[in-house]
This record gives structure tokens, sequence and C-alpha cells, in this order.
């Protein structure tokens, strides 16, 4: 079964907000069977609103919409949504109530008028009720075409989708079940990657689809396949996704998942009851964020010190001046001396230190913008390597800070 | 004049990436005075492709397309464009040499016949020349519109974008202007700043459109107006956008630009001559990160410590157990306590502190998920304040990293 999205809202078409909503829904709406034709982003537009509605309705049998739900007047999605199925719009008293009782949790003045319009939906929907926001869902179900309409903002949109809509979607819909399998690998072009592989590929089975995503120095290559059979499916493209990772196995680095690299390492230490540490110069904090992103990271990660400035270097941690002043702040030895050290400082079993050159302008040394030294420390001594990330200033940063994630899992998965 | 922009690739649609390169283009687009009236994400479908063109081809003047230009089979932009088109794909000499160099510039192995064949282009397209990758770009120039074909890799088409697209685009189309500022508002909900401001948007001239974008505990309103006069047009949405401001003052924080909150801090300490610094617990790196995302951030940025785990706040900082002890880990004194002592071991003017439970799960202490003390250490004491920021992970860190950085940025505007 397919389902189109459509996301309302000038702020989107005039680039002041990247529409994350679809990417979201995507994936949750292919976890459980069903595929996304195609995803429409339009304009707070009554006639541009129709118009998409139309064109969806050829295509899919469940149709997502959201935003525009706001209760402002710059929202008018609500009206035409109803409009559409020719319905009017009715006052729902348990809107009302959970109006009154939203104001009251969070603790705000009393609702105004505005609030209480949210309460006017159309007759026929079955209504959503929202425990985040005053929007209500509408899911809307007519002409064999399932039309639901959801507030943009994210993590309204989230519950509802997880609480309320895809229930529901489950059980109104046959699906079939849908599977992806991602490889990621470091260090091939995808061409190279293509030639080496051709011959497998070209014997794929027809329901096997295969898809490079290169970016930032990685390609990831997706397996997808439908079918009715979750075993079969599952088993087939597993089996195909060993022959390309034997195929692939010195460039091939893991498998794309829920989890993410730093979740996994906070994992497999917390298993351990080992703990990690950083130091971050170059990477200023952005990989300590992406540690303490994950729920739990608190039980492997000691913490982080981000001595930006170069005295700091010698004056928290305590890199000896002579080896930053003999072989410049961004050196392995100053890499080393920093993964070291911050293990010591944070009494941590590991630790990923990063000294580097993010740019746009040079520093002190002699190196070139992009370049950065990552040591990580580790019970049995620091291993370390210098890159050259290229000259856009937020991805040396980004391609910095996972290349040291990477190095830290390899050294924590060895024994 | 319209554009609208197709992106081309299933991993958008099964929600494997965010597209962010729409929004990109939108903006830039907007600054020249392209209105965008429609994104379409498609698969990578020969059909459905060619169905998508048909559509744009009715409303727009420029079609941009991103993605499904890479060198293996999985692609099938190029040839689809071409058929569009009824043209035919012929050598062209000068991506054979673009291709050549690129791989000597990275110290590549020599291309393979797939990196070759991008040098297969419409030989009615005028081709745009690609520094940073193999898949050219493609101008299209047929009928009385013009569709551009871009590579989707961010970067990629964000060089082609800037060099070879918008300056080719405000060559070939007579545009207005399009102007939009937007206020930035904390503390009020959407409905009860309608409420406030109902007269004055009940007045607004009918070619300045409001829009209100609530996220996170903030209010964006946005003006926008489209002409021809660009001075005309600025000077009627700034005047409206003062008497907004005026109305607003308790509640605006100020003007969305370019410039991030995190750069307008380092830029007022950078022409001050003053630092800061961050000692950050429950953010866990974000607000370092967002600092020093930004180039310069050097200057007036000393560097932050992320004491994670209890005992290396009095460990690292040197807050006095006894007032952990006594307070909790998450409270003010702490805070105020963290502020201070960053100042003193960083050596800097400024600092931001904060201590809270992200959650999923509450910490040692009575305090609920959500909760965060933020304190900002300043030449003149210590401001704080405790905040109750709901029980997502994701959003705790965010708001409190944004609310931090407010703080710190109304301490520095004080003199």
């Amino acid at each position: 079964m397919l389902a189109e999205i459509i996301t309302i809202g000038d702020e989107i078409l005039i680039g002041q907000i990247v529409d994350t909503n679809s990417a979201y829904i995507s994936k949750e709406l292919n976890k459980v069977g069903v595929k996304v034709y195609q995803i429409t982003s339009v304009q707070d537009d009554r006639k541009h609103i129709l118009q998409a509605f139309e064109d969806a309705k050829k295509h899919a049998d469940l149709v997502i919409i959201t935003g525009g739900l706001g209760p402002t007047k710059d929202d008018v999605t609500k009206q035409t949504f109803c409009d559409f199925f020719g319905d009017t719009l009715v006052e729902d008293p348990a809107v009302i109530d959970n109006v009154k009782e939203l104001f009251k949790k969070y603790q705000l003045n009393k609702p105004l008028p505005a609030n209480f319009r949210q309460a006017m939906v159309p007759s026929k929907a079955t209504i959503l009720m929202n425990q985040y926001g005053t929007a209500p869902g509408m899911w809307m179900d007519m002409d064999e075409v399932v039309f639901v309409s959801l507030p943009g903002v994210p993590y309204e949109m989230k519950h509802l989708l997880q609480e309320e809509v895809l229930p529901r979607v489950i059980k109104r819909f046959n699906r079939p079940h849908i599977y992806h399998k991602t490889l990621i690998t470091y260090g091939l072009g995808e061409s190279a990657i293509a030639e080496r592989i051709a011959d497998w590929e070209n014997e794929l089975p027809e329901d096997i689809k295969l898809a490079y995503l290169p970016s930032l120095g990685k390609v990831r290559l997706r397996l997808s396949a439908t079918g009715k059979d979750k075993k079969a499916l599952e088993k087939s493209v597993d089996s195909q996704m060993e022959i390309l990772e034997e195929m692939l196995s010195d460039i091939a680095v893991g498998f794309e998942g829920e989890t993410s690299i730093a979740e996994l390492i906070g994992k497999i230490l917390t298993e351990k009851g080992m703990t990690y540490s950083v130091a971050e110069s170059c990477t200023g904090g952005r990989i300590a964020s992406e540690i303490t992103q994950y729920a739990g990271a608190s039980s492997a990660f000691m913490g982080g010190i981000i001595p930006y400035d170069t005295g700091l270097k010698t004056k928290i941690l305590g890199v000896p001046k002579n080896i930053i002043e003999q072989y410049n702040v961004v050196s392995i030895p100053v890499a080393e001396e920093m993964a070291k050290r911050c293990c010591k400082l944070f009494e941590s079993d590991y630790s990923i230190a990063t000294t580097g050159i993010a740019g746009p302008t040079k520093g002190d040394g002699e190196d070139e913008v992009g370049t950065v030294c990552i040591a990580i420390g580790t019970p049995n001594g620091v291993v370390s390597e210098k890159f050259s990330f290229g000259n856009d200033r937020y991805r040396v940063i980004e391609k910095a800070a996972n290349k040291a994630l990477e190095m830290l899992l390899k050294e924590i998965s060895k024994n």
C-alpha cells in the first residue's frame, strides 16, 4: 500500500525551517509496511492545499498531512481539510476539556478564545487527542483513502503518530513487510565499490533493490525488499548482505541501525563496567554533545574538557608546554598527550582527544585548514592518526567527530 | 516568478535521510527574489520523475532538481532528464578532464569507467562544472521553463548553486524583491500573542504577510513582502516590525538573521575584547558545540568543561562538596558555583553553567526530569534561574542550551 506526505507551511518553502517531519513519518510508516510514494511541501494557501490533496488521492491509500493547524489566522489547513470532504466544523467538547487541562498542567493563564477555536473540528473526522498541544489530529476515512491531519510541531506530531495514527494504520490496512539493511563503508568511492561488486549486483534477485548512498567519505549500501513473508524476506536480504559484507570486508565498518555509533559505544562500555571521557579542541564539544544526546550516557561517560585556547591544554589538561612548542599544537604528540591526560583527569578507562584546524583561517602552525589529529586513550596505551578533512569548517568538525567515535569503537571492540 | 524544487531519491522517501537541500535552495532563491511554489520528493523511478517534471512545468518558471546523478546504476535521473527534453546523451570532454583532475587532486586511484560515464550529458544542456565531485550540473532552457539538475550531495549542490546556478538565474529572469523579517519572542503562547496584536494585525497593509512560527517555548513572528521597489519594501516591513517589537517589548529577544545567537555572542565579546567559557553538565557539550560551529569562535571562547559525573564538579571545577550535599547537585547554588569557578578556571570574563536532569530517568535528587538550573558568570557577579523543560531528553537539552545562550546574550548586552 502507498502513502503520501503533505507538509504545509510557507516557512518550509522560504527555507526558514528544514522539514524533519517527513523523514520521521516515512521511517515510521516503512516499519509497519507502508511505502511512501511522494512527499510534497505546499504553501499555506487554500487552492494549493486542495490541489495537493487531489493529486495525492490519485496514488495513495493514506495521506498524512502536517502543519497549518495553529490557532492563528495564518493557518488555513483545518477549514480546507473540512471543505475537501464537504464537511462542516463542529465544536468538540473533549477538545475543549483537553485545552483547559493543558493550560492547567503547564500553569499558564486562562485559555483564550483562539485556543478554544481548536475545538472546532470536521464533524465526520475521528479526533486524535493531542496530549502535548492544543491542536488535535484528525483522521478522515472516506472514499477508500484515509487522510490524517497532524500538527506541525515535531514532538506533538511524533506523539500523535505513535500513539494514535500508527495503531489505526495497522488495523485499517493490509500491509506487506518492508525490510531494509544498510552496510556502512569508509575509504572507497561509489564507482570503485560498484565495480568491485558488479557481478554480484547483476545477479541480485529481482525483488531485492540495492542503493548507494555516498556522503562525507563514507558510502552506505542499502538492500531493500518488500513482501508478505517477513521471515523469508529478512532471510533473503540478510544472506545477500552477508555476501556483500564479505566482498567489502576491508572497508565495511558495520550496519546502520537504530543505534548510533555514540550510543553503541555507551552500551558496550556500560556492559564492560568501563568509562570514557573526551578532550576536544577543534571539535569544540561536538563529540560530547553526540554522546550525551542518548539516554543512559552518564553510566559510562565521565565528562569532557574543551581546551579551546591553546594555553588551557597546558593549564587544565597538563600537556607539557615544550611538547606543544616542539611539535605544534596540531600534532600527533599533542593529541596523544591530551588523550593520556584526559584519562587521568577524568579517571576514565578510555578517552578521545582531538586537535586540529577547523578553519576557515589557518592557525599559528604550518598545517593546512582541515588538518586534524585524533588520539584514543586506552588501558593499553594510545593510538592516533592524522587526517586531512577539507576546507569546509562544518564538515571538518563533523568528519573529525565521526572518525574519532569510529576509532574509539574499534578500540573498545578489540577485547 | 515561481520555482519548484524536486528532490529525487528513495533514501528520502524511506526516511533514511532528512532532505536539507530543499531548505537551503529555497532560502537562497528567496534572497534573489525567486519564490518557491512547491517542493516535491520523488522516487528513483523514471515514470515518477517524468510525472513530477510535467507537474512542475505547469506552475514554475524554474525547476531545480537534486539527486539521482551518481555513477551507479540505481540512479536514473540523467537519462530521464535527457529524455524529457527529447535530447540525447553525448560525451563532454571537459567533464572527462574534470573527473581526471579531481582524482589527481584527491590522490585517488585512476578513474573507473563508471566515473567517465558522468561525462555523458544531454547535448542541448549547458554543463555546470562540479569542482567537488564527478557529477556535473545541467542547465536546460527550453519552452520558457528552465530545468536545472544538481547532484544531491549537499556541499556539491551548494557550490554549484552559488557559483553556477544563481548567477544564471539572476541574468535570465526578471525578479521582484522578497523581504522577510522575523522577530523572536519567548514566554508567551501563539494565541496570547495573536490576541495582543489583533488590532495591528487587522490593519496590516495587504501586501505584508504575517506568519506565526511556534517552537519549543519560543514564537517567531515573520513579516514578508514582495515587490519591485526594494527600498520601499524594506521600509514598509521595517516600520511595521518596529510597531510589533514595541507591542511585544516584554517578550521580544531580537530578530532572526544570518547570525545565530551563539555567533552574535562571539561577535559582541570579540568587539569588547572579552572572553567566555562554559561548564556544562546536563547540556553535555551542546552549548560549546553551538558556539564553536562558527568561524572565529576562538577569539572570544576560551573553552569548556563537561563535568558529567558529579564528583568531577568538585575535582576539576572545585565546587565545594558540602554545597552539593546541602543543596543537591541540581540547584541554584551549585549552578552559581560552577559559573564562578568556570570563569576562574578558564580565566574568562563571562561563563555559562548548566546542571539539570535531562532524563528519561530521575537523578539522585528529588527534582523531576526536565529541571535545569542555569547560571551566568559575569564580571559583576552571577545571575541564575531554575527551569522546568518537560520530559523529552532531546528537548530538555535543546531548550536549556537555547535559554543559557539567551541569558548570556542579555548579560553581555547590558553595558
